[in-house]
């Protein structure tokens, strides 16, 4: 849960339209949703529309689309290519336009189901050839997992409990003219798989386009950095966001405020890049909101800079680079 | 141009619906196109329809989208992100399908005008920081070379003039559900910015939605290996195709016939995965339609494959793996 | 400091030669020393023998060779390549072979003098071209912060103070045939620049030459992840380690234990060769000692896997893989 | 075979000590050379010293040290880590030293004994999982091919004859501290299986330690780009060089003059960097000697450069820069 103090100190309250106050509540259910996003572009109808401030809960499916339903399920024969990870949304703030930014604090990632379900699937993973990384040997077996969640954690099995450490794995804006692939994490979010995007945490995302169109799904009961197998405890939630609007405040890509710490994301391959881009963007930051010349920041983020590894298996992998507020003076 | 001889022993001919035979002749003007495309993707509607077999020729403008007319001028002023690349189309191909492959015979590139442009845009390039490998150096300086392209060649100034050997930097078409940016090359074919799609070339391209939606666009008249600064001697150029369609015939990527080889086209970054890409493609197409085993395959190309670097600029880099027929057998 | 209670629980408690017990105590100064080594190779004599168990206190210099003592010094006109990152050592451990492995365990890094320094290099780190991601752009200016280091922290200026949270920067053995640059790390250790080597860690390194030949230098104060301009708060220091042998346990790389966790350290460019080599060898340590089906781990690891970055900016890049303990079973 | 005019008309005859005139000859035959060396050091006893201009014949083994010798030998078997690559040499040039440059005249490779090897081996390649890309996939399957080469060409099998196009594989000097693998190419040339450096071509490499030190191996019979199987057809063979002396002529890395270009050589991974390496190397290089500007030298290879692919299977991947000489002007 995101703490009201937190909330309070935050960029959110101090820029944003609706000052972080909480507005009207909103729920959009699966059966508001209909057919489910696969891209997220500016070619969508909004299936709500909510003033700067308003809470939305969010019923998500799982990234499977909810199909996957058993561990002798063979998810090759499940699923269907590009009809993968489906989003829900978009969302239409009034207001947003091109040059603005969404403020989303996530208040909430509640399970729904009581279970988990994660996978081996062949040919996706960061230690399997892959369809970029073109490899000729033979696949992985498949494997389908499907576990208990609940309060005490993720049940891998009588002897292993995981900590449930929900988060949401997608979530983004409409770009302005592209519509990229619910897989991918760019300059939009999108497949971020960042474990930093979790209960507490405040988004800030760039708008591209009237409204801002947010999307968001996908989300995971635990995974470690990096999603190694592509595929964490993958579980449907209802999410709990605080969608506010920042007007005239734009950069490169999503960018992130917890209690303790700014993060800047990036996301490209190879990893290299998904760093620089992050870790110039956030020094940017410091240079543009909190007094640091630009070298210095880049010094000082040599000496306590935190790199944290979302995912590394999407067609671009994401790298979170933080500085704690503390040393931000 | 294209050989009657090679059209006639090629696989347009033996599979394609209009067995390589030329049809009705279309033209599509720069009128005719009102304006143009930024993203290859299923939301934009046909310019023009025509039927396999069936010609056209695109009058295309250059990736600066004319804007750019002397070498005073300072692209950053002229140019207005997203909107480089200008692509005509699309073009619908009658009973193409999901599943299809569409056949692109290319007869000529016909530079218009007489004069060909090139530039150094700040952070874009093979040797400078970009938004992608993100640096804190400072960019290089503008430069605009706006220069004499005729029969003898394109005039790089008094001393030096290089050989006009026009291509074709981007084509393709439109994904099932992304919209691509056309400064991007992937499986769709796209800004490939590859020298060997040039007038003599047929390029098979898998077809993702209904029509097929041919984009076209982006002409130069000449080229390194690697588009190394990121702008080639960018011209307006008409563009003569023959468009034909294979029924039944799919695969991963962008492929390339010409008199004398075979090619599969990989994308991606970093240029590892592109050439693997490629690589792969290109074995399985020896396994499926050359009789090899595949590893045969795997150890012929260590022997005799050859590699072409289109562009290691571009949101995702391009390789072409090819063989020489007379290995095919 | 390392804890009694974790070194009588350690790995090298239970498998070493001397159980994890400390022998004598030996001092290896810079007197002693003489010249320092600035390649990790079977090229060089051993300066100090010791059996397996001994504990060794070693003055290390700082990675400019203490040649720059003020912040109006000119780096590149202090240091000469490839004079740079000198080493101590090496020490033979008696008994010591190939197909072995040597356990360091990390008692105390002690800075010597009360400051530390950093600095901004031309052409290196990992926000500007390098001598390998070659850029035209011009390079940086050179900046030197000389600072004070004591028991608060590291005094980065008026405003902010830095932890104190020493560690050893390079440390390893000699490989076979190579000699390698004190610069770079790889399989044999070497210029990691991965903050967990701390005190309170126990290093774990296989054995490639008679009596493992260790090297170490190369201490920071403070250091953030990915030590992103290549320069952390570089200390002369006075480190205290126990080595001990263990008998035919060897493996691909570097590990390391500490009270929590177990972590396999990978060397590669790009950073995802460096994550899959780490991976990869920790998911079999997984399955050769914790009874792990290999591709359970790799699960497993893909909801509680953790990714540490050392550096992104030496020759090559490192990254450690790592499990708590508590899901080891 | 190099002609006579070109080698008149060389770097090597206006800048070499000698001329680029033809010394006395000198044989090294294997007896000679006792054991092979399989590092790039400083650490080696000479074989043979020369004056510069001399010309050495020179027997190398293949790639396996010639224990592969029929089809059902399993590589895994016979080859032992890592004394893989052997090398001969190293050839002390009286009067090198830091500073200069080795010019090297490929005269001729023959093969010697008839036959050629090529192989799959387990984790090496550029499809499969490696030591660096860590995959957890399966191997393929090792298998050797042993094909007769001649006057005619390699014969793969019946159907198929590549032609005989040898080169060396590996050809280098000793760095200054560092003694690198055989199987690795850098700075100092080594293990860049790049099909350029063949009879014809001549190779400049700055030298590091007195003497240069010259080491050659590795002759390859046919292998395309890339030499993606990570084996060419091995063979071994005599080669003739004509070894000169450039004074006070150093650079980053390998440099190659044929009668048509000039090109620089980079070797790096992933393949972008040492592509970049090359291409700044080369700009470097027009700038210096041919009074390019260095940004109209990048803007000319913009245009014209051609990058070739040397191989992407050694621990570093190398690509090669180029130019034709006439638009050097």
């Amino acid at each position: 849960m995101i703490t009201d103090e937190f909330l309070k100190s935050s960029i959110m309250a101090r820029r944003a339209v609706a000052s972080g106050s909480a507005g009207r509540q909103h729920r959009l259910t699966i059966a508001d949703q209909g057919d489910y996003e696969y891209v997220y572009g500016p070619y969508s109808n909004a299936r709500l529309e909510i003033d700067p401030g308003d809470v939305v809960v969010v019923e998500t499916e799982d990234a499977f689309g909810g199909v996957i339903t058993s561990e002798d399920d063979r998810p090759t024969e499940k699923l269907t290519f590009p009809f993968l990870n489906p989003q829900c949304g978009p969302i239409a703030v009034r207001g947003a336009e091109k040059g603005d930014c969404l403020a989303i604090a996530v208040h909430a990632v509640d399970n729904r189901g009581g279970f988990g379900t994660t996978c081996l699937l062949p040919e996706f993973g960061a230690l399997v050839g892959t369809s970029v990384t073109a490899m000729l040997n033979q696949p992985l077996p498949e494997i389908v997992r499907r576990v208990r969640v609940d309060a005490e954690g993720t049940h891998w099995n009588d002897r292993l409990v995981f900590p449930y450490e929900p988060f949401i794995g997608t979530i983004g804006v409409a770009p302005q003219l592209e519509a990229i692939s619910s897989l991918q994490p760019d300059y939009h979010g999108g497949n971020m798989d960042l474990p930093d995007v979790r209960p507490g945490a405040i988004i800030y995302i760039p708008v591209h386009t009237p409204g801002g169109m947010l999307f968001v799904g996908d989300c995971h009961a635990t995974q470690g950095d990096g999603e190694i197998t592509g595929v964490a405890i993958e579980q449907p939630a209802n999410v709990t966001l605080q969608v506010d609007l920042i007007k005239g405040w734009s950069f490169a890509g999503p960018r992130l405020e917890t209690e303790d710490f700014i993060m800047a994301v990036g996301s490209a391959r190879p990893l290299d890049d998904a760093a620089r881009i992050a870790l110039r963007e956030l020094i940017r930051w410091m240079a543009a909101d909190y007094r640091f010349d630009e070298l210095d920041a880049y010094m000082v983020l040599g000496q306590v800079g935190r790199m944290r590894l979302g995912n590394m298996v999407d067609p671009k992998y994401t790298m979170g680079a933080s500085i704690l507020k503390r040393y931000l003076g």
